[in-house]
């Protein structure tokens, strides 16, 4: 039998509150600015709902992580249920687990027998709220109960009678306080006039409710048959019509059969609830009850405290799935392990920037004492950190994510900052390498794709590989002096056209295609000696294209570390204006030199690939800085400083040093 | 960090709504009474936030099912975003995969490059939806972008011109129907006055919005920070202050950070919205879109439909999560594997009343022609059925459940109908059971459990089997006649003080402990016949308290069945107040007289314990019905039809037939 293309031949629509013509609802204009009173019925309503209910030890346990979290009032059993049910009453009260401050609630259903078993399970406890419920719906009258209204409210009356009577003598025996909880079961199916009058008629029959003394009634919305605004209409219409109101507590009491349970609640307390009942994360009999969790985070996230301490929230949900035997979906709110990530590129983007803008913020609050250090997070509606999680899961990389999410993990794993035209470049990486393992690129395989792809490494990994250097600042007449080991060449400044200081001669040894090898070059600055090294004795031609520098942990001399990061094409393409044929590299060491020099490498390593270098067969060692490679070509190079341009023609290794020969531009 | 105590410092509450004083909501009063045009994001916003975006081949394969629904509008791809993306659109319009009535929406940033792309994704399609989004709030604004609103708008203005600029051109060359969809990205977090402004300039750089051919402006919850009701104060407001309202359709989009979604959503509508825009079971970044399924299927319950079909939901389903590699939570709402059973004994007993009183309801409206056949169910708001599921869960038992749980499951896996004293007593089976296995008391270990105690196989399972027996009535003279074939003694009124039309012997073989014996007795029925051959050759003396018939499939012959319940006690037991010492017993045959005599051996087997037979150890053959036990005992019974008082007195088995004494009373 297929969907019916008419349901309303089957399925009746929900009756509307009587309000009178022209009533203005005062709930959906108000605002939520102090916590309701929470009641967790984990262990009652939550338990009972499990394919396999817990232990008492299990529930012990659940207790005790309950009243850490620092509810007040925790509906513990159904007593009258089983022989174990009332044994964990017995057990807790008489093995000292009920803090003075915690109210233990047990529930019963309005029948004498039960009434009575109920109540004795909770002697010799402080504060004990007895939760007497019974079904008062059209449909459980006329097909269950088979009883006329009237003999519902005799029924609920007379349990009433009772529960007071035995609560009475049981105070005037171990001196217990007791709280009576009516719970209107299918408060929300009912008609509203008739629940009004039926808790009045419970009032009147307690006859004792007063504003130190309240009766709780339990709206309860045991199977959530209609929209969040309906509960909301009924709440406010009872709020408004009951008797003795300030006698009186509302207990909000959603389930979520129509996914609505959150909102329910907190239109209901809107409406005029005190009191919220629910579990955590929203165990219970079918779509649960209302979750706890997201209810006290909603209101902590709008700056209202709940009361309630989920500061180490990881750890409370593993307890509660253990208990419950259930896991918690990965898109569920707060807890749900995919709820503090983004996979999106421009979520990614946004979140990285606003992370960094509100660094900015939050010290620049810091540094004058002014404003608050408020929260203001692109797609992030609270602080993970305030639940005691980290930043590291905030963004995640599949192949539908951005470059600012591969970046992102770069900046959290290794601390750098990459330039933005290198976040496009590397998340080509990415975003190839998730294509190929059809797989989510987690932090560790983008921190190690990132280390292969631009040869992070102390071994070789690609067919470059710099072992060690010498830098020596050359003389005017050419000749070597001794080997630098400091220099401040800004490489920032690198781009044609600017002056350079000096002219340095670059002799470094090298790992090529897996054999030793020196190479050497002059130029003003290091980065273009070691790049003339490359031109004159592999035949790799590099020009410059962008390149940028950071330092990591500046204020901490030991662990200061240089980066550079620089962009370099082959031959053909012009310089600054990067294609196919341009790519990164970074150098990374605690001296700037050394990270210059390693960048190149790093970028030269990408930009080989499979050609052949020019490079005689045998190996040689250092040579006249006006060696060429066996190959026949002519370059020009412009070593900007001094305003010399250096012609290199065509040589043999054989031929003798110091045949270069200045040019005048 | 733990969570702050005075979290007021940290986050900022919503901003309200500009409403002018006095001013009336309209939205909380109304009702949603047709279906909203539905859009998928399945394929586009669901997807970017997987941890394993789809292939194509898993995208085609959720767009046939999206289709087969009966979504109208799927937005199938950020085709800017890879080539994988473009193709995606590229392939199912080219292979004809996109029915007549379906429009394709793809996503573009305000980008002109990437809107360029997008665009000619889409050449070929009949009609198409431009999904045009940027982010518009302040943190967006000031933090992402660095743009003031006037930027902001520039920005837009200029892409919904281009996008002008760009369809028209399309339209000119394919013939392809273009709709603008503006989305103002987050949306709930924007001061509403610049969102309808700028929804002002939208318009008005369209310019050719018309009731034919709307603009869709998309208020997107791209994140959800506030409560439902705030998020339908803007959707009023928007809707209420936007120019040309009857040109424009508004588009709800809720993310579901704060678990209301669905709520906003459902308020979203009242408050003005059009259209829904969400993804099957609720997929998307953090927390996901709002779910359509819970959506259309609320719409459902209410008697409204919502034009998608969910008919196999187990089978949707199961493909979603496929596609999404993701699982669905046990009580999601109506997709759960939880939500349509009930462990509570209370629920379960309501159900089971429930479900019999709506059959009986139902078949009146069969049978007269009148009324209609409502669906009114306790605890369940939707007939499983309509969603293609049995209702073999709808009752599940645990040790928490009650009696009515798993008497319905025998009336579910054996059709019987268990007195309602008799569930109780075979609840307390289930329950030590389940409490002894500390696991859910499936259907399969219920009925096992069912079997086993009431020793229901064609294998001996307790101390007595019967094998065969023959019924002879007796004359007056006590002389034997043919055996019966056949027997009406309604065993109902087989109570205590009844009379009964004939006297009967009974003769049957059984398995006793493992050896094969015969025992025989007389009595008015077949009932205290075999009685009293219980009680005179194995010295066990029962008593019966209560009974009940059942017959099964009554209409067809070849598969009827007899089914008898009895309850019986001990010795010491006062008939009809059974105590520890009564059991109940099932008997099952086509014939009546057989299911009886086997209902008394499954009492009897219950009963008998480990206690000792008073039976001789040599194997003996029918016997004087006057013969006795060895024990040396008195007894006396009553065969009440015709008013005889029988007494037996200690005998020998080598005693003399006929040595019976009629007594009068």
């Amino acid at each position: 039998m297929p969907m019916l293309t008419n349901p309303s031949t089957k399925y009746l629509p929900y009756t509307a509150v009587p309000f009178p013509p022209n009533y203005v609802r005062q709930w959906p204009a108000r605002r939520t600015t102090v916590a309701p009173t929470w009641l967790s019925t984990d262990l009652r309503d939550g338990n009972q709902a499990l394919v396999n209910p817990m232990s008492n030890l299990t529930k012990l346990e659940l207790f005790r992580e309950l009243v850490k979290i620092g509810f007040k009032q925790i509906e513990v059993a159904y007593p009258s249920a089983s022989d174990q049910e009332f044994q964990f009453v017995r057990s807790i009260i008489e093995n000292g687990e009920v803090p003075d401050d915690v109210s233990l609630q047990i529930i019963t259903p309005a029948r004498p027998d039960l009434i009575k078993r109920s109540i004795g399970s909770l002697s010799g406890t402080r504060h004990a709220i007895i939760h007497l419920y019974n079904a008062v719906s059209p449909v459980f009258r006329e097909v269950v109960f088979r009883n006329t209204k009237e003999q519902t409210i005799e029924l609920t009356l007379n349990a009433v009678k009772l529960v007071k009577k035995l609560t009475e003598e049981e105070t005037a025996r171990s001196g217990t306080h007791f709280t009576l909880n009516y719970c209107f079961e299918t408060f929300s199916q009912t008609e509203i006039d008739f629940t009004v009058d039926l808790g009045n008629k419970v009032l009147e029959t307690w006859g004792k409710a007063s504003p130190d003394d309240k009766v709780i009634f339990n709206l309860a919305a045991t199977v959530e048959c209609a929209p969040s605004n309906h509960y909301a209409d009924m709440v406010e219409y009872f709020s408004t019509h009951i008797n003795q109101r300030d006698c009186v507590i509302l207990s909000i009491h959603p389930h979520n059969d129509r996914g609505t349970a959150v909102a329910a609640a907190e239109l209901g307390l809107l409406a005029g609830g005190d009191r919220i009942e629910g579990c955590l994360l929203g165990n219970g009999e079918r779509t649960g009850n209302v979750d706890l969790i997201t209810l006290a985070l909603n209101m902590y996230s709008q700056g209202v405290s709940p009361g309630l301490d989920f500061s180490e929230l990881a750890e409370t949900v593993a307890l509660v799935c253990r208990c419950n035997e259930m896991e918690t979906p990965a898109r569920y709110p707060y807890a749900g392990q995919l709820v503090f990530s983004a996979f999106a590129g421009t979520h990614q983007d946004a979140i990285k920037k606003g992370l960094d803008a509100q660094a900015a913020r939050w010290a620049e609050v810091d540094r004058s004492g002014q404003g608050i250090k408020y929260w203001a997070m692109p797609y992030i509606p609270l602080d993970p950190k305030d639940l005691g999680y980290g930043y590291e899961n905030l963004i995640r990389v599949s192949s539908q994510s951005g470059k600012a999410g591969a970046a992102y993990v770069i900046k959290q794993t290794m601390t750098l900052d990459l330039p933005r035209k290198m976040q496009v470049a590397f998340y080509k990486v990415v975003q190839e390498e998730s294509e190929r393992i059809g797989k989510e690129m987690t932090a560790a395989l983008i921190t190690s794709a990132f280390k292969q792809t631009y040869c992070l490494d102390s071994k070789p990994i690609g067919r470059l590989f710099l072992h060690s250097y010498q830098l020596y600042p050359l003389s005017p007449s050419g000749g070597r002096a001794s080997p630098l080991s400091d220099y401040s060449c800004d490489l920032d400044n690198l781009t044609p056209g600017e002056d350079f200081d000096s002219l340095l001669r670059f002799e470094g040894k090298l790992t090529i295609d897996g054999k030793q090898r020196t190479i050497q070059g002059d130029g003003n600055g290091p980065v273009l000696a070691i790049l003339d090294a490359l031109r004159a004795d592999l035949g790799l031609d590099l020009a410059i294209c962008e390149s940028a520098a950071q330092t990591i942990n500046p204020d901490s001399p030991a662990h200061t570390k240089a980066v550079t990061f620089i962009e370099m094409s082959l031959p053909g393409e012009p310089p600054g204006k990067p294609g196919l044929g341009s790519a990164w590299g970074v150098g990374i060491s605690s001296e700037v030199m050394t990270s210059k020099c390693r960048a190149v490498i790093s970028a030269a390593n990408q930009l080989v690939g499979s050609r052949e270098f020019l490079l005689p067969k045998n190996v040689f060692s250092p040579r006249s800085m006006f060696q060429t490679s066996a190959d026949s070509w002519l370059r020009e190079v412009k070593l900007r400083a001094g305003r010399l341009l250096w012609q290199y023609s065509e040589q043999e290794r054989s031929d003798p040093p110091n045949t270069k020969i200045p040019l005048q531009i």
